[in-house]
């Protein structure tokens, strides 16, 4: 931590701070430039630092060691590969997870789990549990529809990627999913984060609406704190004033995360536009950036979609993408 | 809905269209203007409206009614008041909620107590939950923290504004609190709002970070569709590009509120600014604009606060505040 | 435009909306749904919707034509294709467009040039005039910059595009310009918009840092409007609540203006992100997602750049980039 | 400056950077903590810190001196009061600027001059150039509309405020104005800006749609360094996601900039919210906040204004408005 004092202060002054610092345990260095006297504070316990940008001498407070260490590449210099069966997050093979928003029924997900499983897709993902903004509108098959998806996946050799909505899920849904979703609004639920790093599966955690960068890497942590270190990122949109599309998807947070962190990283276009007729460009845009794979969705029939259906695309839609990202990962050194 | 046409589609297209929407149980009414003809749907079921916006011939689908309709102005006129004991949320008399951030000790919450109730403060806050951003700080002391809220709150005459995180607390917290607060970041965990609706008690509910305005008031529907028609909402800052600020407090939203809805609105400066030399200036602006009240973090000894010490007033800062706020509340008609 | 009353107004109130609509020459359809009444009003002239408003019995007032025309895809039904020479915006060909941020000497455009002649390039690119943050930064070489960018494209066989900051400028660039730049802070430069409209070359027209997509395209109008109708549009990041890259690059406006309007649209990658490591991954995204083009800094020196070395490419980097633009071309049909 | 080194590079690491640093004129002090190294590196010119932040060794490069030095009040401590005639800008009486968005004809000034003079309004204001989003709307009388302020203020011993576009305006402005606006798209424009920090009349500068409050300020620097330290600043609403209000009037950038700089700042909440309705609960919410005074449109017969009608208060809704100034006022320590 870097306190740098107002221009001018007094050595009484600077003395005040010292003192406080080493009484909340902190080693105190003062240095003075031409204008500003910095002091450096190493050793001390996590405080609040606003409390000391209020000292009436203070003119900023620095923290210069990030939030996150295990998330951190500084602290793992290699990509951390995720390997879940003969499939993998983070290596050079470009994950795809494709489905439906919602599991509706047992018919929805063969017939489009048969269709994504012969382009080569490996992952099968549907929710089971939707908290929809309208008390009236469908809100998912719960178990069941969990239950349907493993069947499905299992035939196909699909792996099964869900939302997980709250703690009291954790150990039913273990029986069913290979990768845990922590959703856009989840993302800041420390004591389901903390949980699911007791867990022996890979989280797929998406980021917040308003969520910065860092804050998605704290949460990343949050897991990895408890021992799960699979955590594969996820860039679904942020909220910005352009209202043309429902989010404005954070392309360049692909290049940001490969820097700053060693986990890996996939995009969701289709929450990320909310329009069909946006999730192709946006994939080939994910995946030309260097994103790790994406999550896309798929119906069979989107007109007739219980949920979220002006995103799905159709079957033949997305196989035209999926020849596409086949095109351009060989570009960037990758497979598909 | 309105469906707008695009500038010259044929008589076939917008037949489609009128068909498509008789299929889903609409009213179709076609008029045709100089540029574009639109098409009036009433009376069918909700769907989700970019499904339309899709189609080839189509420029834009406008919902006209609003999303909510319980809490909407247009559906009650008068201003809801919301009665608790002497005190009240909506009327001519302000509310002020105060505390601090969370409940330490007993010692600390008499102490506190004792203060703001001299001042004349009716509502005594302090959070009993804390899931913070770090795991290792500290948490909250549970339902321990309520009982001594609920203890000192009885001894001074107040009422007990804490927070829930899950539904799992709503029985438990049923015999301490006088109001469920609900934060920012459950503002759209549906869940926790349709129980709340089942409750007969008065619901606190915040405004997420990056929740528009409808969006506040349609969660706000979410608990009135229950039943419980006691919800007060409360601005407490959207996350912007400024930096200069943790938040930056919209109190715009106070009149845009007022209009649109018949429920109260308070604000709170603490959490909207992030620091202390920022509260009582958004507290004064809050009520000037027409706040029906203020939730305000105060402590005995903000320094050695576990918890959003840099936000917290100082009893004698809080003081001077409150007298503020006395001189300020006749000038629009009110008390406090 | 559609006027939507609140519900439950009476007949009284429709009439004094429709009788005023009427003064100000609108004609006015009443379309009475089961909950709110719709006014269509058409024909009448330019005016201010929140006048209407503001009427007591007014909802909400929708305009339903879209603010511009003759940028409109509704207007023109195919691409818009400006060739400049043997070069071409909006066709199957990708233009590029680079060079240095500023124009520093005669020296270092030779250098730069040949290298990117030799590539493929088109266009060649540099600042005349840059106004900084700093008074005391390097403003700019003025109109010998322009007679050196001249003097070099037309030796390497390039087009010259540059920035154009005020009406007084025109005549004299003429000479020199075979693209006028508008950049981000001029993009609501109305007078400006204006004159750029009388000039029989195309105009390069840069988003600006806050501004819609649907102001991107009304000031493109502008220009349009006067005649000119090669315009050429250009995102280049927008400011949102993310700091971790000086602006969000908002890819998904590629896909968007394509399907609005008919005019060619280009990515600006090296504003858009700010740094040079984030310049790849985002041109690649930028073409991926349908762009027509990137404009891209390039520097024989970036470590001596007088101005945004930071986000400049070595000349090795954009060799390397261009190749991978190449081989993304064809998978979208192109070529470049 | 100061560089924080990535955890664990090596002293050849460091000894580069200070290398390059110090060829750079700078002096570089090398200080090892925990986990990072941090270089303080005084007294080099200004550089861009984005090229040191991109060697592969370095964390992050944090500059800690504010860019702006005269506007700072580390570098005045007292505020600055500015003097015009019998009326003032940053002392304890509040100022009210007051008038139409534009001035339509010498009759329509009269009437609103009387009203507000006999209130105690000491500054009208009122627009001469207009550009417009189209190019069919009312564009502004030009000088004839100076004319008819100067002489409608003289009248009424009140002085004019008036926004200027360019600089070739300056000199025949000078004539009229006692007041310079720069408008909130112009606060970039930095020639224009230095040009005016020639001039020997007051600023009145308007924070940008999308600008930091430190980009505020640095722009007010840009005047000052040219001699000119009469700036006023003015805030008017930033854009962000919410579209309730055509802005967010950001309240608290009032008290931010009381503490960061010694110059007045006063609020526009007229552009602010862009509606009537909201206009005085926002003018009271400014001055409860701390702001210095308000400028505000006011128009004789909002309904028939060529400009913003939508937005101006009625005449006896400003009288209104203006007496509860008066009495928040005084519970600041202030007069109106």
């Amino acid at each position: 931590m870097l306190i740098v004092m107002k221009p001018g202060v007094s050595e009484v002054e600077i003395q005040k701070v010292v003192s406080l610092l080493e009484t909340k345990g902190f080693d105190a260095h003062v240095s003075k430039g031409e204008i500003n006297t910095v002091i450096g504070a190493v050793g001390g316990k996590v405080i609040d630092k606003r409390g000391i940008e209020l000292l009436e001498s203070v003119q900023e407070v620095i923290k210069i060691t990030s939030s996150y260490k295990l998330a951190s590449r500084a602290f793992q210099r290699e990509d951390t590969i995720i390997k879940i069966g003969n499939a993998q997050f983070g290596g050079t093979e470009i994950a795809i997870i494709a489905g439906p928003c919602a599991v509706e029924s047992l018919e929805q997900l063969e017939i489009i789990a048969e269709k994504l499983s012969k382009c080569g897709v490996k992952f099968l993902r549907g929710g089971a549990f939707k908290p929809r903004t309208s008390p009236y509108a469908f809100q998912g098959l719960g178990e069941e529809g969990l239950k349907y998806l493993r069947h499905v996946a299992d035939k196909y050799n699909m792996y099964v990627v869900s939302e997980i909505m709250e703690i009291s899920q954790i150990s039913m849904m273990l029986k069913y999913v290979d990768v845990f979703q922590v959703g856009a609004r989840n993302m800041q639920n420390f004591n389901l984060l903390k949980e699911l790093g007791y867990v022996n599966k890979p989280v797929l955690l998406k980021r917040g609406l308003s969520a910065t960068i860092d804050e998605l890497l704290m949460s990343a942590e949050y897991i990895m704190s408890g021992g799960n270190r699979d955590v594969i990122l996820c860039e679904r949109g942020i909220r910005t004033f352009e209202t043309a599309t429902r989010n404005t998807l954070d392309i360049s947070a692909i290049p940001v995360i490969k820097k700053l962190s060693h986990l890996p990283i996939i995009v969701d276009p289709s929450h990320g536009t909310g329009l069909r007729d946006k999730v192709a460009p946006m994939s080939r845009a994910a995946i030309a950036a260097g994103s790790d794979g994406i999550t896309v969705e798929v119906h069979g029939c989107p007109d007739e979609a219980l949920c979220d259906g002006a995103q799905s695309l159709y079957p033949n839609q997305f196989e035209i993408l999926f020849n596409e990202l086949k095109c351009i990962a060989p570009i960037l050194g990758r497979s598909l």
